[in-house]
Formats: C-alpha cells, sequence, structure tokens
C-alpha cells in the first residue's frame, strides 16, 4: 500500500434565513465545507515529488455525494515549483477565500456581494475543469499561481486563465489575482488583498472589481477580525458593494480539539435600491426583496478527520 | 492522518421469485445490505468524544453507487450521551430491523408486510434526512433515543419525529418505540418487540400498528428463531398482518470466517383477499397476485471489511 | 480495522485529436484510465481466502465520479481457483487488454478498429453486470476463465457468456478467448494472441472475429512493440481491420518512479471506404469522414497510488 490519507469534513448545524419570507433548516456548511477526500504525496527522489488530491462535497445532511468536484488534481513538484492538472479553484477566487474572515463559506460568505446582477449568483469564477495551473516554488515568502482552463470546443463557460501572487511573511500576507472567464460574455474579476496578525487579533481588508460586457462593474470592499481568545475565536466581517448594498456579519468558533469544534453565527444583508443580494444559503423566497434586507442565524458542529 | 475505518459489505447471491411471473437474477443483499462507508471517533479529552459515520449503498451487482445515504452523520458524545446530527435510520426503524430474524433484508424482510395498501412499498420510515437525534447515554441495560427531522419548507414527507426505549440484560431484550412521518398524509407506526437469548437459541417476537388518516391500519405480529450450531446459523421467522396475510421464511448461514460466510433462504408470502405482499427484491410482475401466493429462493455470499 | 488497500490512478495530459474537424482538450486516460478503488483479501485458513475489489473511473479532469462500475467483486479463492460474482470485464475483453500493446487505453485503443458499423463503438462486449465467474488455479502456466452474466428478464444486452484460455512461460504468452452477448442481435468475438518476451523487448500479434446476424463480419489483425530503455518504454502497433482501415500509433513512456511517469504518444486511422474508424476520445465531429483519415496526439502525466 502506497500512504494515502483519506480525510474529510462533517459540518452540520441549524440555520434560519429570513428574506422575502423565512426559512430553518439544516445546512451541512456552517463554517466548513462538509467533503470526503483522498490524497498523497510520493518522492520521486532528486528533490522531485508526484502528489494527488481528490476532493468532492459530501451532503452531511442528505447523504447527498458522489463526485470529486471540489478538486482533482495531479501534481508533479520540484525545485521549479508545482505543475498541477485537472479540476479546481482558481486563482482568482482562492485569494476571496483567504481574505474573507469567514472564508466565503456559510451565511456570512463575501462572494454573496460578488455577483453583477445583484440577485442570482451569477460571479462563476470559483472552481473550472481542465485546468493546468503552475505554482512557484517558495522564494523568502512570495508565492504565486497562475491558471488555465480549457473549454474544449463546447464548454466555453470553462474557459478560464487567471493567476495570483502574494507575499507573506511575519504578521503580514499581501496579494492580488486577477482572472477572466468565458468567451463572448467573459467576466473579469480583479482583486487586491492584505492582512495583518497581531498578538492575537488578525485584521483583513480586501477589494475586488467584477466586469461583464454590457453590465454594471460592482466594486466589493469588505474587512475582516478574526479574535482569538483560548480554544474560541471571534470573527466579524463588513462588506459593501457598488450602489451601497452591505454585508455584516459576526461568528464564534470554539475549538473542542485541533479536529472539532462548535460554532454561532449572525449575518445580515442590507440592499441598496433595486438589489437583492442574499445571505449565504439563500435562494428563491429566503432571499431579499429589491432593495431589502435578509438576516441569518446558524449554529453548528465541525468535524475534520 | 486521523484515525479512519474504512469498511463495507459485498453481499452477493443469486434470487429466485416467483410471483405472478418469476425471475431469476443476481441481487446485492441477500442477509446483509452492501455498503461502503468511512467512520471514525476521536477523543477529545474529559470523557468527550466526537465521531462521524458515512456509509453508502454499493451495487455489488452492477457497480452502482456514490451517494451516503445509508447514513452520514457527525456525533458529539460523552457522559450525556449522544448528540448526533445528519441522515440516518430513525428509532421507529431501528426496532423492526433488530427484532426481525433477518434484519429486514433480502427476501424474508418482515417489512415487506408492513405497507398500508399491500402492493407498493408506501410504508416509508425508514431513513430520513436534517435529522436531531439524542441517545441517552448507557445506564444499566436501558438505552434509547429520539429523532427528529426538518421538512424544511420544500420536503414534507421528511418530516418526521420517532423514539425508541429499550433494556438488554442477560439473555433478554425488550424494546419499543414509536414515529410519525409526513405532514397531512401523517403515518404513524407504533412497536413492541422483545428477544430472548437462551443456550444456542434467539427467539424473537413483534407487534407493529401501522396507521395513516382514511386507510386501514395494518397490524403486524412476527416470530423469529435464531439457532446457532458451531459455524452455523439457524433462521427461521413467522409474521402475519391485519387480514391474514402471511409471510414464512428460513435461512441457513455458515461463517467461513468472522467477516466471510455463506447463506441460503427461502421465503414465502400467502396473501390475504386483495392483499399483494411480496418478498424483499420483488417488484411489478414477480409481486404476487391479488390475494396470491409468492416464492423466493436466495444463495450467496458475504463479505465484510 | 481489517486490511483494506486504498489505490488509484490519476492519469491527465493534454489531447489533440483531428477528423472532419480538431479538437484539443485534458483528458483523463493518455495510458491508463483515472480510477478510484478499495480492496483486501481476508485469509479464511485451510488454503481458503476470500476478497473484494471495488473500483470507479475518475474524472481526473473534471471531478466526476461516484460509481463503481470498473469493478466490483466478491471472490472465494482455494485451490479449486476462484468464483468471483458481481460487475467485471469479460474474458472475451481482458485478452484484447493484454495483448494490445496500448492496453485499449488512450488513442491507440486497438478496440476502436472492432465495431461491425465502422462509425460509433457498437462493439459492446467489455464490462457486464450479474456476472458469475469461475477462474482455474495456477497450473504450470494455464490459466482460463468463464464467465456468464443475467439478462434478469429486462436488460438483454448484458446477457452474456464468455471464456479465455492462456499459456504463459518464460517470455512466451498465449492465449484465446470467445464470448458472446446480446439477446436477438447477438454479438459474437473470438480472439487469437500471443506475445513473446525477449532481452528488452515484447512482440505481440492478435487476431480478432467480431460477428452479428445481418452484418458484414469485421476481422482484425493487429501486431504490437514494446522496448524498455532503463526507465523508458518505446510502444509501437499497427492493426488492420476488414476492408482495409488501419490504425498506427506510436508513443514513449518514461517512468519517474514505480509509481509516477509521463508519456507522449501519436496514432492515426485511415479508413477504407465508407468506413469512419476514430481515435481513442473521438466522437462526432472529431471522427474521420467516411473514408477519411484522422490524427491524434496525447502528452501527459500519469501517477498511481
Amino acid at each position: 500500500q502506497s500512504s494515502v490519507t483519506v480525510f474529510g469534513v462533517l459540518d452540520v448545524g441549524a440555520r434560519s434565513l429570513k428574506g422575502v419570507s423565512s426559512i430553518k433548516y439544516l445546512h451541512k456548511d456552517g463554517v466548513s465545507s462538509s467533503r470526503l477526500g483522498f490524497r498523497g504525496v510520493e518522492d520521486l527522489g532528486g528533490g522531485l515529488k508526484a502528489g494527488f488530491h481528490i476532493e468532492g462535497a459530501l451532503g452531511s445532511d442528505d447523504g447527498s455525494g458522489g463526485t470529486w468536484q471540489r478538486r482533482s488534481t495531479v501534481s508533479l513538484m520540484g525545485g521549479f515549483g508545482e505543475v498541477r492538472l485537472g479540476h479546481q479553484k482558481v486563482a482568482a477566487r482562492t485569494i476571496v477565500d483567504d481574505f474573507d474572515a469567514f472564508g466565503t463559506t456559510g451565511i456570512a460568505d463575501v462572494s454573496r456581494l460578488y455577483t453583477l446582477t445583484g440577485t442570482s449568483r451569477d460571479w462563476e469564477i470559483n472552481r473550472t475543469s481542465n485546468q493546468v495551473s503552475y505554482f512557484l516554488p517558495s522564494m523568502g515568502g512570495i508565492y504565486g499561481n497562475v491558471d488555465a482552463s480549457a473549454g474544449e470546443g463546447t464548454n466555453a463557460a470553462n474557459k478560464m486563465i487567471s493567476g495570483r501572487i502574494g507575499f507573506k511573511s511575519g504578521g503580514l500576507h499581501l496579494s492580488a489575482a486577477t482572472g477572466n472567464q468565458g468567451v463572448s460574455a467573459k467576466l473579469k474579476t480583479t482583486t487586491l488583498a492584505g492582512s495583518y496578525a497581531f498578538g492575537s487579533a488578525t485584521v483583513y481588508a480586501m477589494h475586488t472589481q467584477n466586469k461583464q460586457a454590457g453590465m454594471a462593474t460592482n466594486k466589493i470592499n469588505s474587512l475582516g477580525l478574526a479574535y482569538s481568545m483560548g480554544a474560541g475565536k471571534l470573527q466579524g466581517s463588513f462588506a459593501k458593494a457598488t450602489g451601497g448594498s452591505k454585508l455584516i456579519a459576526a461568528g464564534y468558533d470554539y475549538s473542542l480539539s485541533k479536529r472539532t469544534g462548535i460554532y454561532a453565527q449572525v449575518a445580515r444583508t442590507d440592499n441598496s435600491a433595486g438589489k437583492r443580494f442574499g445571505l449565504g444559503g439563500a435562494s428563491g423566497a429566503t432571499a431579499p426583496a429589491a432593495g431589502g434586507d435578509s438576516t441569518g442565524y446558524s449554529v453548528g458542529v465541525r468535524h475534520s478527520f
């Protein structure tokens, strides 16, 4: 047997969402997305390594599952960096995950403000198939990667090119990323972000600009805070989109161990005229009315293995 | 790597069913349901534990699979008992599994007599999503749990509440459970059951009452026997539903090891006027005619890992 | 925990296919089919063993997956040989895999010449469900197996019977297999094949005859070569179908370790009048025109775990 790690997350909790109408339900992604995966690294000698990573969504609330569409990649790694092939998140999205205090997961997911229409989730730069990626080797705190995905003739929406660069040193973390996806109705996104950790606190700031021909550009600014108190962590975020729509969120996560914790969150969107930005998990009637508000609560347990 | 157990069952055999017409085929659930799963327990210290259990059906005969809809749960366990969240069997069903000599699996599955119409499998209390369960801590042989599932606004058939209590001491095992599921056409089920093990034999007795507004109540009584002879085990059961429809079954299971065995079973339903209760695996033309009989045979191999 | 091996392959690369029109895309099966599986063997004592094998296709390029339809079997093994039940490749197909220099995988897959119409992939003898197989015990280089699959009344295309016998000694390997599948439009296939390894080279020769009532018989002859040079392996094949359509292919595979390698391949079909045999992965417009040619290139990385 070669060395294979079986890993996963089960995050289950209760969520209440109130938009035009309200709903209470069990969710599978309070502070982390439930998943099942397999991964491994092989030392090829001479500084060269090969690795694989297979990871799929897991319906911890309803038992759904079956695909490996969170990530499915094979890598060659060495002094030159890493070449990675397969299906995964693109650079223009990983930066948003990293600088959102809530990791774009759960009710407080900042990417909910990222759409251009302000209604459905049209901001589609997230994961792509048929991806070829190159990651720089670690160089004194500088990191970076470029990703390109083929449309393969029949899937124009998958065609994507993206890049990210960053710098991490002491408590400071700075990063910039850009990407565009699609063919005729190409979506372009650019993000600049930074965070600073001092003592028990980390503060986050991020600016993203999303553009598509024929649509109004959406610029989103967000601030975040994480504050550790023993096994507990307080989190807060505030974000504002073009036009004035806002997302404000607070959360508390208490670790029972390195792998297990409990959490509670509250979040609210407050929309500018005509916009209907909702909270993570909202769709249809649980989204706010045009120009209206939505409020959400979430409590649950997360367990990693 | 945290400690993850990969487990499963492959049960494959040949089955013959004769109702209105007959069929011979390979099945995936002779005496146990084929499955694949992952589970683990983490010690959190201070008597507290966290655990997860993911388990899905496996088509050992045709390679089907992909979901984790046998069970998908995360648990916190301690002196207070266990709180379990996710998708799993409900209390009102686990009692029937435990006191059917054939574990509600294969051709002799007693739950085939549990429907209200006596035709299709309308008795739907089995597994539910969005479940919150609480299990009592072990207290001198007494055990119990309560389960509640949310309909989540859009899935009324998933709305369920159920509870079970039991007592196990020496060879004696007694249990009672009740549950109801649905919203307008709510299905109510109540079961009282007991078993007694003496020497190499265990005898089972169970009474279940299934009700739904506007339909005739179905009361099912069953008796079962398991008798060990070295590595072999003889099993038999007899069950009778309201109106007089009967299920009679016999089986022999021979263990080649703790994990592997071979088996043979024969079962028959004999229906009262108008009823069409069939055997496990029967549907359509392999079900009996109204008031008619059906006969089934099954031989196969089971292997757990 | 019983001993379970988690295993798999991620093979990802870039492929170019040119038929009527051309396409460039990432694939998941350059020299080996991407997959995920679980397997184990249990010693039952007295020379008897039980084993299971679950294996499903993995979309290393797009994250697809979820079923175990490459293989899903349980086995009892002993001095008598092996009885295997479930879903797997049939004898009449495993011989083609073994004597095609490219293992019927990737652009050079010889089975692309095996269809009767010369258009779509109508040659369906590959894997079947509901299979009962018996494998001879090893007897001085002689091996063999017979497979039978039930149509189960509703799936006539699954009804199959097949057998294979072979002899392996020193560098010599000879094998013959036959099978038929279906009910009314039964497809019959017979293959005779041999290979000889001397020094760093192995040569392959194979003859297959595919028949179906009302269609012209297709006889395919193929020759193959594998030549090892240190960690590298050169491969070549040439095949010709009834009517004169040809497939010619060359490849180079370089092992970075026992489990990881990189490869490059080129292949071409050259069709006789009216035929449209395409390369592995081709469909629709990437298939050649009637009587036309198609060319393909593939480079990639393979990683097993």
